[in-house]
């Protein structure tokens, strides 16, 4: 079972090994991180560099397509081969999926046309432009379609347990969820825009 | 305010990237990957590397030390100048914090003596025999030793956050929260040994 994790200057971090500590312990799990060329990639705060093991134009399939979000996802979404690429692999995928604004990228490539989605929360008109509809869920499932997207950055953690329970059993997920220990405390309950005090909103709207 | 995040051969990538991402967003934050020396860094399944930006003995001081755990920190329990290097640091630092069996790195360089710390549920036995009593809490605060443990892999998150609202302010600390939307909606409740089903033991039972 491949899992193929695109990499692009600017992802971000935790869009990636959120989901790639779930998959990497399924059994049978191998793991493709693909970018423009092998070699470091940095992450949309310029600090941080996963290495990409080959290149994208060495990657023709996969069973499990992850794709990652980040300021960098925003900035290719006219990137016609990075496009051209996404759609080549999902014909044969048995899961598409993204975490954060990886979906614009999903969206851009024209596979979302007419589907909900989700994405992060400052980019849900930037989705809808790309003719997929916004639905507020953390993960959202179409079977048929073999697409999964998830919202904001660590809810790709949930979106690959969703899907772990899939490609190998429940049991097995929950199994994963207990050796990463995922049993969330968060000290607040800020985590969705609905959730978060006007205070939170205010300081994030000054930043702007 | 210096981050330095440790990096060794097998550690897991989710303990270094749960607080990076949380702790890289704060005002006046700077981030610096160490290692043996500088260049990609494997993690403990062998196939996701990040790129140390400097070596050890070139870190000489830290704000916030952030130590990972996985199998590789369970192998350096005796590696006397990588630990002198965080008694060292440690000295310097505002916070120490650690995630999962990166605890135990910190009990064995003897930084946890006869205090309360937490660790991977499975490394329990190893932290007490090194001196400091295990609780089952997911993030241990000790204010007075600016001291912070956190329990496996995905409560290092939880942990930043917690230390965030300390190091900045409960606003800023949920303005992060809701930029990564940390609205945890995990499809299972398995995530600790005691919520965890018997049918999730037993298949962890059976792999070892």
């Amino acid at each position: 079972m491949r899992f193929v994790f695109p990499l692009f200057e600017g992802f971000t971090t935790l869009d990636v090994i959120g989901p790639y500590e779930v998959f990497r312990s399924l059994p049978g799990a191998s793991v493709t991180f693909a970018a423009a060329e092998p070699g470091p990639v940095y992450d949309g705060n310029g600090t941080a560099a996963l290495t990409a093991d080959t290149a994208f134009a060495d990657v023709t399939g996969a069973d499990v397509l992850v794709v990652p979000g980040g300021p960098g996802a925003r900035r290719r979404l006219d990137d016609r081969p990075l496009l051209d690429w996404l759609r080549a692999l999902h014909a044969g995928t048995a899961w598409t999926t993204s975490v954060c604004t990886g979906s614009l990228l999903l969206a851009a490539a024209g596979l979302l046309d007419g589907r909900t989605a989700t994405t992060h929360w400052t980019a849900v008109k930037t989705l809808e432009s790309y003719g997929a509809t916004y639905t507020a869920d953390r993960v959202v499932v179409h079977e048929a379609d073999r697409l999964v997207t998830a919202a904001g950055v660590s809810a790709g953690i949930d979106m690959a347990l969703t899907l772990a329970a899939r490609l190998a059993d429940p049991v097995t997920a929950q199994a994963v969820q207990l050796m990463i220990e995922y049993d969330p405390q968060p000290p607040f309950d800020a985590g969705s825009p609905a959730k978060a005090p006007q205070a939170v909103h205010d300081l994030l709207a000054a930043r702007r």
